[in-house]
């Protein structure tokens, strides 16, 4: 095992020195910490983490806790974004995934302390309102996709309601102006502003809105909803003056309309453009033709989760945290058409 | 912050007690040790890590190593399950995804190093042959859906030919006899066993393997393959003698084999019974009728990892470790059916 002692004898400077270029003491020469972390990385040197933890009392372990994120097809892009930002200082994450339980969520706090985290990110599957409550670490949490109403922490959000109006607007450009929405189940937040941003699209085309071609994709509670977005799409296309385009709330709900255009004879797009969002690559890769979709940001939002974990000052501030918001670029592939 | 004298007060024990305790001392009598970690609970007392790694020279962190496993909807079950396993023992997870980039592999390596994890699991995205070359940590290494050729670690992988056979004989059972296959890559070792499989099934119910309906789903080297699936299934389709019945290398497979059918108004499974492969529930359940398909078993895989991890010896053995293989459950939907 080569120790801090073996680098010193071969960089000629003390192991004092050595210890500072470890610990990023700004006190060293440059040309003295570009030599020294040459021989380290020649000699494979690896400081000892446990006791750096004891003098620091602080880690190089950035803490992610979630609901499901981590383990969802959704979602996992927000972990990439931020195991992206902290590789590139050598950090790493630990992954806590509650799976919703709350007896749970505090043990993973506890082994947090416990492993003297230097922040957590909270991410949670669906853009949603948060209440922590977990003092100690407030100083140090960022919240991903979903804030605090209270505005105790920094938060950073997919902009939902540009991303409806990127939808709607998209087909409007396109000429369509009979357009039917299988939408996300009502109860979330994202449907909500989805439903603001398509209004404001409608509004500036003078396309008036018709709640009437409008129908939920989804039902039930959250946790155990229903897809009924097949029926709902039947139900639209079968209408007398059924609409030229259908904006989805997601991707699985574009693959039920693509099901229920089929069995009606109706080809896409050219009886029918459909229009996703998510962005799941598995699904609008796959469907034939690909889905054009609105991409959810989620690495960008991992990534810059870390970047203002890193700005957080170290004193608690007055100031309260409005969420920043992450636009959600339409990705064009080849499920939509222009019509006279 | 409570203390271990903290707990020894309240416990009416010595504070050496409480901490044979907590490094899970078998010298503690059970009613004391029962006692004390009432004590703990009670007051929320959480051990010192960074002193617990100092002195024992290893961590309760566990390290998944993996390419994309942690990070894509296929695969991150294993997670799941390896993170299921830990808890029960209050360990965790710290997972390092190393996107296939070898100089990153190498600098995690260092990583799990630093924070002394007590084992690692390196999963892969693909059932695969490995080569680890990490003798350091060899003795701590499990290996998840990959396997070493030298047998030098414990390595535990589906049982793809079983997972092939079961696709094949539940059609056979089913009365189908014309079964057509559009499979995976052929490079992948994945398809080669599941191939195996298939003609196991085949010759059980003295039907001739017809490789003429065989056609692969996917081309191209893995990394940059492109899906063909679509026109493969159009191409047996429209066979004068078209099969009854389709087997796909995956569920993203049997998605194009839908829409090649819907294309030819063929209707599902009145016409043509369709057998998927990963129950990749967000294709498998979206689809109309939901696919009939063989699942991964990677929740099982993950957490079986751990336990084998806790069984291995402290010294080096010996023997050359087989491969674990796990059964791969046929999941039955409404994809297929009983035919004359």
């Amino acid at each position: 095992m080569v120790t801090l002692r073996d680098v010193a004898r071969m960089a000629g400077v003390s192991a004092k020195t050595v210890s500072r270029v470890v610990n990023d003491d700004p006190a060293v020469h440059s040309e003295t910490r570009d030599a020294i972390l040459a021989v380290i990385r020649q000699l494979d040197y690896v400081p000892d983490h446990a006791a750096r933890m004891m003098r620091a009392g602080t880690s190089s372990v950035v803490g992610l806790m979630t609901d499901v994120v981590a383990t969802t097809p959704y979602s996992v892009d927000i972990v990439r974004g931020a195991q992206d930002a902290l590789r590139r200082d050598g950090r790493t994450l630990l992954i806590a995934n509650t799976e919703g339980d709350r007896v749970l969520e505090r043990e993973y706090w506890r082994m947090f302390r416990a492993h003297k985290v230097s922040g957590v990110i909270y991410a949670t599957m669906y853009h949603r309102p948060l209440d922590l409550g977990e003092p100690e670490f407030a100083r140090t949490i960022v919240l991903a996709n979903c804030f605090s109403p209270k505005g105790d922490c920094p938060a950073i959000v997919p902009d939902d309601e540009l991303g409806g109006y990127a939808q709607a607007a998209h087909l409007l450009r396109l000429g369509h102006r009979r357009i039917g929405i299988v939408s996300l189940n009502p109860v979330l937040r994202a449907s909500v502003l989805r439903g603001a941003g398509f209004r404001t699209a409608f509004a500036e085309f003078d396309v008036p809105f018709e709640p009437d071609l409008e129908r939920p994709g989804f039902t039930g509670p959250i946790g155990e909803e229903m897809i009924v977005a097949y029926e709902a799409a039947l139900d639209l296309l079968r209408r007398p003056n059924r609409p030229t385009a259908i904006i989805c709330g997601n991707d699985k709900i574009a693959m039920q309309v693509y099901g229920a255009a089929a069995s009606l004879g109706l080809s896409i797009p050219q009886d029918l453009s459909v229009m996703g969002f998510d962005d799941m690559t598995v699904i609008a890769e796959t469907l034939r033709p690909a889905l054009t979709t609105v991409g959810l940001p989620y690495f960008e939002i991992g990534r810059r989760s870390v970047e203002i974990m890193a700005g957080l000052p170290a004193a608690p501030q007055a100031e309260r945290h409005q969420p920043i918001l992450v636009p959600c670029p339409l990705v064009e592939r080849d499920s939509c058409r222009a019509i006279a």
